[in-house]
């Protein structure tokens, strides 16, 4: 009747990073339960049966199995980071990953760019009535391997059921801890004058992907997430030392919302040169037929990092070197302080300020 | 056009507890916008000035202002306690409470179970397109004074908006990380035969004043959710010096599901007294009507102890010198070790097992 995690089939291999497949078929009883019911979320035996069969057999840290209101956890000598982030991406499914991968791997990356070592996530599922459980399971399992990938485990949990019509499916609310070594500090606050603003990758592939996903969009393209735990990739740069002032992933908003609020923040012009941002043909193409530019589209596992100068050119070594940073680009640099504004040199020459997307072109991509 | 944090009234009184009430009209530019858009979750300019004028005008930690894509904190010295809710309660607005004062105060509550001082919380947002932002006001400022109530800060935070029907109105997640102090272990393996079952208050009011509240209901009370923050009364038994054993409060599934679970997860058999089980003559009336029992539905601001026996008489004592604890009550004992299960002691001398409710009869009740 419960399932037994033996059953899972797990692999380690793949370069660089450890990758576990975790396969098995859906451990709830399916012939009784095929779709969720508002009593698995009611606090009674029904959603005791599903914690147990389900999510304990997926997400296997000690701290779940106390059951205890909260999970107790080690001490942490460093600071403490914390982030959070709800996921409500439609469809669920897209290629390159689903919101399962996607709320392990955002909030993850949130630490990352704080550097922050991920240490602890919970996880919070808000399901709509009548959500097949078979579903269920292939997001659990999604974020059980995205969990093992970046080697961060989920600790506590909680799960709602709300009345059919009243949500999509399945949101998920991820929260993070991590740790952030003594003496690093990265903020807005760090950057100054003549530090040196690269891009890990090609810019709007997530946003774009999900775009194409959508019912009657009138575009197909074999454009995948690039949705990927960034943190393999941001402690490399850590570990060798590089002068890193501050980081921002590129989620809602794009490559324009991250580096506009950096530029708020610190009070720094940042200047970036149009040509050089790197954008994959069939991004371009989608995005001209829905008139959006790509530096306003989400990528799910790409940043830009602000360096000191003389450690760029090592920066992009590394980051080439990594697989998550192939096309590391060197974009532009803190040009002044005093005025907080993203300056963008078009392929022709001419400066514009860059303005931060409204928010409403690209709804529910995470 | 920003809303000024010096416009909110706070008034530092009541007994014990330090209130802060926190009244300002809603900083929001509501003209220009009266209703929550999806460019309000879309990660551009409105979504920046959501988080601006409303959370941050709410939420005042320096970690907030600092945009960082992680909250910045402290390093802990004790052990590290994580929980999660998502708050679904359907109405939101509720005798004795709303689910603002619910998402803050039933987090925290679980960190204080688990003899966690809540240190930080976060804060994730799930509104539905055409949301008042008046009523978002009134939520976010019922999360404000609970937070002020109980001393606690949300530190991280996010915001996304699903479209019209795919939500109901706002769902709310809270994250939250305490502290333990050295030495102190609170978990069902503590607890050992003759250690005594103390009951905070009496039970079912908040589930009671869920279900008064739903549309096409027959009875009307006046019934208030017992809705509050445990931490001043559970840190007031620690402080004391109370060797207690593991709490849990009753929110889901009532004083049954909590003392099942704590039964099962302890092999251990515990025995209480139904005609000693507190229970207000309103709810009492609200359960028969509904074909409830009140040891299933949910409290919000009761919980249950389990204390070394020699200390139970002063536990009782300092719980009812509390307010939150005036009908605190000693209802039973932990009986034997091997069989986890609670046997329950009718009025009329019969001993029967409780059972943990099967959760379909009080959906959405948090």
């Amino acid at each position: 009747f419960f399932f037994q995690a033996e059953d899972g089939i797990r692999d380690s291999s793949v370069t660089g990073v450890q990758t576990v497949l975790f396969r098995s078929a859906c451990p709830m009883p399916i012939r009784n339960y095929p779709h969720v019911l508002m009593a698995h979320g009611g606090g009674g035996r029904l959603m005791q049966q599903l914690i147990d069969s389900m999510f304990l057999s997926a997400f296997s840290h000690p701290a779940l199995h106390a059951r205890t209101d909260a999970a107790m956890l080690d001490s942490m000598t460093g600071r403490l980071a914390m982030t959070t982030d709800s996921y409500v991406v439609r469809p669920l499914f897209f290629p390159g990953g689903d919101i399962g991968t996607l709320a392990v791997n955002g909030t993850i990356n949130d630490l990352a760019m704080c550097g922050a070592r991920p240490r602890y996530l919970s996880c919070g599922f808000i399901i709509e009535e009548g959500f097949p459980m078979e579903t269920l399971w292939r997001v659990v399992r999604s974020m059980a391997n995205a969990l093992a990938e970046a080697g961060v485990a989920i600790v506590t949990g909680d799960t709602k059921v709300v009345d059919r019509g009243k949500g999509d499916g399945v949101y998920i609310n991820t929260t993070g801890v991590g740790e952030v070594a003594e003496g690093l500090l990265l903020a807005p606050s760090q950057i100054r004058p003549g530090d040196r603003i690269l891009l890990s990758g090609d810019l709007g592939r997530h946003g774009m992907a999900i775009m194409a996903q959508r019912e009657g969009l009138a575009f197909e393209t074999s454009i995948e997430s690039d949705c990927a735990s960034l943190v393999d990739l941001v402690f490399t740069l850590v570990d060798a030392g590089i002068q890193l002032r501050c980081m921002r992933d590129l989620t809602r908003g794009g490559l324009a919302a991250a580096l506009v609020e950096i530029a708020e923040a610190s009070r720094c012009r940042l200047q970036i040169s149009e040509a050089i941002l790197p954008v994959h043909e069939q991004v371009r193409a989608a995005c001209e037929l829905l008139g959006l530019e790509p530096m306003h589209v989400a990528n799910e596992g790409r940043f830009a990092a602000i360096v000191a100068p003389e450690d760029a050119e090592r920066a992009l070594q590394l980051m080439r070197d990594h697989a998550l940073g192939r096309a590391a680009t060197l974009i532009g640099e803190v040009v002044s302080h005093g005025r907080g504004e993203v300056a963008m040199v078009s392929r022709i020459g001419v400066t514009r300020i860059v303005e931060p997307p409204s928010g409403e072109q690209l709804p529910r991509i995470c």
